[in-house]
């Protein structure tokens, strides 16, 4: 049954990435392009902020010199290091167009290999320096910034070099990938097999294998395997005590998984450079349908129904009013249940006839067969600029962000007997903290990424205007009020953006005491000098 | 959306249970049927081993006397410490048969309420004494068993007392769960709301939440939800450390999951007392079909296409030409494959078509339209005193084990690719081993009982007579070579039995050494007197 092939050579990525913002410099929101999306949110600035020249920024000295055998693995370049020093947070993406990179890593360390990921976390025990773990830095927590006010040297770990597909087993659907692969890269060296790894987050082209595998990332399935955990067969980690590979198995009871401590560990534990994952055949037969409901009370009500179904839609993906009229979905003040089946086997046009007629059921239009009532044309035109926009979110989000407008996201999930007073809680307590630090209305908008049976994971969005030099000040007061929201209401502190920093109050509150010890000694266990990832799950340099 | 609803009351058992075997007493075989069942194994023993009266068994001297506070708890009675004294392993079952019970406990504790096992935990760790968590003693892997040679007294915490269901949340279908109850209670409780946690192993009537927990459990489903992991909502662990208890959320990704931390803990790191389980509607559509292969490979395809074509079948059960034989279910060399699905909302006739139509081509035939081949006649007569034997197996297990033959079972799982060479290295490998400590040509057959995408998981009975007295040494060598077998093929050393104490070797060849030093420092940090069922997952008295 043992049929392994020779992987497609590797693509690499051609653009140029931004160093400040998201994705690409070519896609980046020019000057006039900011000042009139500005123009659409009541309080923005007039003037966007500058971009400073990544090679006249100001950075602090680098402190360390990597050895001889190391050198040729590591950069302290300007533009590497400045890039290098944050996620791609809102409040990352301000601190950057202000250039306040005194957290920037004193070396950019690009290994080639395991051997090199190795030889780096050798000498960085022995010099006592910090290791951050990098893998395309799309992280929205802090996850990847050294906050140790340069107590200790740092190195950002740049896993871009380990980009390859090494195995493919066609018989069991799995391949053997390498950490720092990029999900374009993944996705071209699966197609020639007819097969993929169908984990498309929204970073999926800014973000690699390892550090979705890392943070527990969320992907494109609404349901069953919704985060990259259930993909995952075993996985290779470099810890300082060792090389940790898990048996390649399908499924196991041999204790507590070994997998599931580092899936989640967020660097903390070890850098992970390689996993077996599962695979999906590519889906020959998709469908979609989308339905509109007056009620967002009904339209949840149905979200549960279909979650509780056994139908598994692949999207089930809810918007609420706010949110579905920024999409440009619709208008009205109604929600949009947007719902996706596919299959690489099978018809799958009577799953979702099922799927629209649970709708229904709880009062759901299929939107084909509803007309847009009248009034709506003008809501239409905004709503047609916001469709295209939604496509380009992370672009607009630096373009607001550029324009003194806090544009921020935060995500949860929650069983269903709580769900209702979550969504109301956000809409009315988080509501009233935003109009008291900005002095504005700003919106908030939610929609449902993942639906389980037992609960969905809502997805909220924050746009406000903010006073220009006190943003990322303004989005901490707002962040903090959004997880004390979450935790009052029984609600995760993140259900697939990870804890990184920025997280760290809710998941102290949310972590049990008894785990939190467990998970220190393991720290201490697998990481006995703390050079990894300090600051993240655990306080200071040690966990 | 909340909506919770009052639990129904509690049933009680009302059958005694066996102390040395499985089930309760009235089931167990009389020494007639014993004498038949013996009959058709070749190099059986004539006489059935007797059954010691347990009033009359010699156990070693109790060294402790449980404090004044707690005495109300305790027994220490030869009825309570025999019966707690093993699992129910056909080692186990043959242990008790010959009065071997020097591992007796010195005291049972019967907790009422989770402070009683607070309160107890607190107690051992002051005396030192061993704390060995019982839910009703089901684990055939030596989990129960204290093998510390008396180093330091021990006792057995029965947690049968916490039987109740303490909430229903019928919006999220979710239940609050007391660890000690078992299956047959637990489905009681919940069947006036129209809810089941429908996990049902073969134990299901003599084993309890807490104990499917601790080890992992594999249950109801083929595919999908196969293990009681991913049942599960939320855990409450009394730790020597603390309470700790998870967040109740349908998914997260906030840092390593807590719970996949207990989650096959085994009772090492703390005794799980509640759990909130999801819950499935009853299914109210079912419909299940049988495959017969002439080919056993050609199956194992049928069977991976099935697994891997995503229609979910809740049962995909393949025995091979031996077990279908012993099972009654077909002769002449042929296999069967079981199908089932099932659903709560939708009639399912179509999805069992398209099952059958993807066995049928990979040479499958529908066991309707096939007849059996002439010849089978005589086959078909001992096929159907297997058949009625099939579902009292475990007390027929214990028939075997007083006729002195062995009848144990092993189970794995392994991808795809190393499927077929596991399958001929059992039967070729551990089939000579069988041979050369038994003197007899023995049996073992196979069935998988859970597939995944990337790979089954297979189960093998063994059947062979021993030489009375030295029955255990002599399954020990073959399960010690059966754990050979599985290392050497990359299976892992269970699938869904635990590793206790008898799968320690096989464990600790698979088990990542950098993650055995971050699971044994948990094990410190959770339980630093190293109270906790020694000897389960880490060596000595400390993990």
């Amino acid at each position: 049954m043992a049929e392994t092939v020779p992987p497609a050579a590797p693509l690499a990525p051609s653009r140029r990435r931004s160093w400040w913002g998201w994705g690409t410099d070519d896609k980046a929101l020019s000057d006039g392009e900011c000042v009139a999306l500005g123009a659409l949110v009541p309080g923005a600035a007039d003037t966007p902020l500058p971009v400073p020249d990544v090679r006249s920024v100001d950075l602090p000295k680098t402190r360390i010199t990597p050895p001889p055998s190391l050198a040729h693995l590591m950069s302290d370049t300007p533009p590497a290091r400045a890039s290098h020093t944050y996620g791609k947070a809102y409040r990352d993406v301000v601190r950057a167009l202000r250039g306040e990179l005194g957290a920037a890593p004193d070396q950019v360390a690009f290994p080639r290999s395991e051997q090199d990921v190795v030889d780096v976390l050798d000498w960085a025990e022995g010099a006592d320096v910090v290791v951050v773990p990098y893998g395309a830095g799309s992280s929205v927590v802090g996850g990847v910034e050294y906050r140790g006010e340069r107590r200790r040297a740092a190195v950002s770990l740049d896993l871009a070099g380990l980009d390859r597909v090494l195995d493919i087993d066609t018989a069991s659907r799995a391949a053997r990938i390498e950490a720092g692969v990029l999900g374009p890269d993944l996705e071209a060296q699966l197609r020639p097999h007819g097969l993929t790894l169908r984990h498309f987050p929204q970073s999926f082209e800014f973000s690699t294998l390892g550090g979705w595998l890392a943070t527990r990332a969320g992907g494109h399935y609404a349901t069953l395997l919704t985060h990259i955990d259930d993909l995952t067969e075993s996985l290779r980690v470099v810890t300082p005590v060792g090389v940790n590979e898990s048996l390649r198995v399908p499924g196991s009871g041999a204790g507590p998984s070994p997998d599931r401590l580092f899936l989640g560990s967020e660097g903390t534990l070890g850098v992970i450079t390689e996993a077996w994952m599962r695979l999906q055949d590519r889906p020959r037969h998709k469908a979609s349908a989308s339905v509109l409901f007056d009620d967002f009370k009904a339209a949840a009500d149905a979200v549960r129904a279909i979650a509780q179904s056994g139908l598994h839609p692949a999207n089930c993906r809810l918007l609420d009013p706010g949110e579905a009229a920024l999409s440009g979905v619709a208008g009205g003040g109604r929600s949009v249940l947007v719902l996706g089946v596919e299959s690489a086997h099978f018809p799958v046009a009577d799953r979702l006839a099922e799927l629209v007629a649970l709708a229904q059921d709880h009062g759901g239009s299929p939107a084909g067969t509803t007309r847009p009532p009248a009034g709506d044309s003008a809501d239409d035109s905004a709503a047609g600029a916001w469709r295209s926009a939604f496509l380009r979110m992370p672009y607009l989000r630096d373009g607001l962000a550029r324009m003194s407008v806090i544009s921020e996201t935060f995500e949860t999930a929650c069983t269903w007997d709580r769900a209702d007073a979550l969504y109301e809680a956000v809409h009315r307590d988080l509501g009233a903290v935003v109009r008291e630090v900005t002095g504005a209305q700003g919106m908030i908008n939610c929609r449902f990424t993942h639906v389980y049976p037992d609960g969905p994971a809502p997805y909220f969005t924050v746009i406000a205007p903010a006073r220009r030099g006190s943003e990322v000040a303004m989005w901490d007061e707002i962040k903090s009020a959004a997880m004390d929201v979450l935790g009052a209401h029984g609600a995760t502190v993140t259900h697939h953006h990870a804890v990184g920093r920025d997280h760290r109050p809710g998941y102290d509150r949310q972590r049990p005491e008894p785990f939190a010890r467990a998970l220190r000694a393991a720290k201490n266990a697998l990481d006995p000098a703390g050079i990894l990832n300090p600051g993240v799950l655990f306080d200071g340099e040690r966990g």
